[in-house]
């Protein structure tokens, strides 16, 4: 059975990174005491060790080592083995650049439909969307193509942002954009708040966290969805 | 000799389209009545019509008629025959996606190489650096590359925002994005904000406008630079 956990962000503002995830994570992982993390979207550049340690550090604290996937000689079989998979947050360009150049897509999409469990936050969940069209990210690096996992039959955009009151600044608000989104494609968007994240059981799919989310739908009218809410109508 | 406006935005706080920019212009197209008009990037989803007639509307005032590429059969002569082109925003992967697919993009690098007088403003700014990697928009379509015209040999980042003192939000700074980039490419890029643009007349590169802009090179500490400054030296 699918078990996915699609986060908005590893960390909200005042605590700790994954901290506000942890009693989640130690149920969503605890048939396994190791688990692998795939450090691809290395934000601010940062080094694949360097940020597996990151990683490291937040699941020592709940008794679970940490392997990156780039210490791997062969990222598949390694994909293949693992009986966990975190995909941590940074430039989603950069992570979907190194997902096809190492030929890992279908590998991850394999396990985690045969029951692994998925941890995915920022970055690592919007691969879990049809495609990255709905990002944040700045486009650093140029991937061979914006299609992701699919797990959930939508986009993700992490980090939802309201737009903000009394603002002089000219760029577009998040609302703005995936309406502009609306304007070239049709499926439908989850606005993750930070805090939220979208739980996967098999094929239910559930709203998680304290707070409400932004759906928006080809053609309609962007509303609120409460937390406990059942995703599945998403489609 | 080249004779080209690379603008942060069309709109400043409180202003009309392109009202900052009126006497400018006015000089910039001093020599034609008729400005080609790019509407591809279609902020928000308008049509090619809707928005050729925004533009229209504020070259009106200073005397001149617009007509959009999309009104010609034969874009690439349109291009050839202009004495004077403008590039709206909009959004930057939708703009570059279109100038692709009706194949334009050497033609609009001839006609302004060759003297032809170019607007840009914000998206039709971005197209002016070396690649649009730089770009705050949203990917809602996937272009074949994100390679632009390099009239000036750096990127553009336009609508340039300085942190918001005191936000609790987890998303990343415009200046943490544009550190990130330099992690995969070394290019500089000027952060430009709005009511600031690049003149740039034969190989003279200048920052016009009233504010200092930001400039990021690849292994240096960002800095400010004011207004009037020589950037010739960005390479």
């Amino acid at each position: 059975m699918r078990s996915i956990i699609i986060a908005s962000t590893s960390t909200i503002h005042g605590s700790g990174y994954l901290e506000y995830l942890l009693d989640e994570l130690k149920l969503h992982f605890k048939d396994t005491d190791e688990i692998l993390f795939i450090p691809y979207a290395r934000p601010g550049g940062i080094s694949h060790d360097d940020y597996a340690k990151t990683a490291a550090k937040a699941f020592n604290s709940i008794g679970k080592s940490v392997k990156g996937l780039h210490e791997f000689d062969n990222p598949k079989s390694a994909i293949e083995n693992a009986k966990g998979i975190f995909t941590g947050g940074g430039n989603t360009f950069v992570l979907v650049n190194q997902l096809y150049k190492n030929d890992v897509l279908g590998a991850i999409k394999n396990a985690i439909n045969n029951g692994t469990p998925y941890l995915g936050t920022s970055a690592g969940s919007n691969i879990c969307g049809l495609t990255v069209n709905t990002t944040n990210d700045m486009p650093i690096v140029y991937p061979p193509s914006f299609k992701t996992l699919g797990f959930v039959p939508f986009n993700i955009n992490p980090h939802y942002l309201d737009p903000i009151p009394d603002s002089t600044h000219m760029g577009e608000t998040r609302e703005t954009r995936i309406k502009e989104f609306h304007a070239f494609n049709t499926q439908p968007v989850i606005g993750l708040r930070e805090g939220s994240w979208i739980e996967v059981k098999g094929t239910e799919l559930t709203l998680k966290g304290n707070l409400d989310a932004r759906i928006f739908e080809y053609n309609k009218a962007p509303y609120e969805l409460p937390t406990g809410a059942d995703l599945g109508f998403l489609k």
